[in-house]
């Protein structure tokens, strides 16, 4: 995603790439921006408006509290159960360095949630449902990879279309979690590693796998390389408030050539937000719900989208 | 939508009504709020926070920066030709008197207007279209009406199947206004008046008709009453950037069971905004673009929505 960030950097005459930063130092080869250690950081100071960090969320947890104390950051934290409390920790952190930190942000969480959002304050008595995939869930692949025996793993989350017709007509009784989402996945094992009992393993994983409707593929390593080069990711926010003379539904779909790519493209427009902010005086941590819509775009003239 | 308004207002444990305010005074009947003739409004300053104006967009020409000068509102001017003089007309009202005016706001533009923004913000080389209906046009339908020999009139709004799918699809060539949209208009006679000749009439009424795949239906009166029954209305916004590696499809669809009462829902967020707004002294003309959604909704915890 920080490549694909630097990519997009180029095609914004308001913004700039003041350099790429990476734990594996100049290692890292990012074509069209200077590469620099992690550590050296510091000393860029006075030249980075804003920081994205594009880390992992387990990174982020700490990584954010401690580069918000001396940078305005954006960044994509989406551990769900940990939220408040990493919003906490970055507000602690940002607000006594007057910085301003942007959480949370990206596909979803991020443009989701500001349609979720939305829905809820215009269709207040409907209920709103999400859709993801078809796509590759890194949270799941990796889960599949942790098992033992397995050399590599790619899983694919995908929308049960029956779940989605239901929403759709505002039948919600039944619909779980459950039973929302089918996970396909393909694995490589390694010499030796018994198909039937690894897939076994995969299907009984609490929270990640157990209770779907799970499917496990034998495959080649070099097959998983290959499905690895498909970046293409979609989702859907489905809001509803049927059999009411004031309801509505809502439903917005997004269809992505590549996730990094399209999520880069969120954060750099979520950049220019934190910049204003900053320099206003608006320190602290921050989610896509105290953005201005018109502080997301280039330019001034907001009234052309009316 | 006054009426909409005031009944969805009973809904929200956050939000009440002080009165309706009508030009035909106490005339105008509405269950569950007191009505006054509108003359009476200033004696209502200390206890009306926000005011929505439900009235048509040439009243609001001239009733939005008269009624900003006294009170905090909202309201859904939709010329578009003419956003940016009515705009810089309620600001000088609404900033000198410290009121904060909210303009615009409804489905389209309003709610459409701030995906159309999001749209672009975050695909910002990709091209973005609206689409109206099927739904009735309240402008198409009076223009038909103010036709010599025309009784009554109902035009419906289509989009068209094809462009829809060639948006979808990413092939932008060859759309235009024209050909994204028909127009189905259900014309009631008054006793003596030709067929032919009206529908000619109606057919070449430039801006509004002439260059449109437009289809005139004569029926009678009670039948267009009974159409006029129907407030349902949809819409959508679709954004593509296709052929790029960093591309994504994003689609908004808007199903109303009732347009008056769903705008009714979106004015009624807003107000919730501009309260805001005036509190912390954010004076002058505002656009949905101004507001932080977390400004919309009722209570405080905005992380759960992420």
């Amino acid at each position: 995603m920080g490549r694909a960030a630097a990519r997009a950097l180029k095609e914004y005459p308001d913004l700039e790439c003041a350099g790429i930063f990476s734990r594996r130092g100049a290692a890292v080869c990012c074509e069209g921006a200077d590469v620099y250690p992690l550590s050296e950081i510091k000393n860029f100071k006075s030249c980075i408006d804003v920081l994205l960090l594009t880390m992992s969320s387990s990174d982020l947890r700490a990584f954010s509290p401690y580069l918000s104390q001396h940078f305005n950051i954006v960044e994509g934290f989406d551990m769900h159960e940990n939220v408040r409390e990493h919003f906490l920790s970055v507000d602690r952190s940002s607000k006594r360095n007057k910085k301003t930190a942007l959480i949370c942000a990206g596909w979803d969480p991020g443009l989701f949630s500001l349609i979720r959002l939305i829905d809820s304050a215009f269709n207040p008595f409907g209920r709103c449902f999400t859709f993801w995939g078809e796509g590759v869930s890194q949270g799941h692949s990796s889960v599949i990879r942790s098992v033992n025996g397995v050399q590599d793993a790619i899983e694919y989350t995908i929308p049960d279309e029956n779940a989605v017709n239901a929403v759709k007509e505002g039948n919600f009784a039944g619909l779980d979690k459950f039973n929302m989402h089918k996970r396909r996945c393909f694995v490589c094992l390694k010499e030796g590693a018994d198909r039937e009992s690894i897939a076994e393993k995969i299907k009984n994983t609490e929270i990640y796998f157990k209770g779907y409707d799970t499917e496990v593929n034998f495959t080649s390593c070099e097959e998983i390389e290959r499905r690895k080069q498909h970046m293409a990711h979609k989702g859907a926010v489905i809001s509803n408030y049927p059999n009411a003379a004031d309801g509505a539904l809502m439903e917005f779909y997004l269809n992505m050539e590549s996730n990094p790519d399209f999520t880069a493209r969120i954060l750099l427009s979520l950049a220019r937000a934190v910049h204003i902010m900053k320099k206003s005086g608006d320190f602290g941590a921050k989610t896509i719900f105290d953005i201005k819509p018109k502080w997301l775009i280039m330019g001034e003239d907001t009234l052309k989208f009316l």
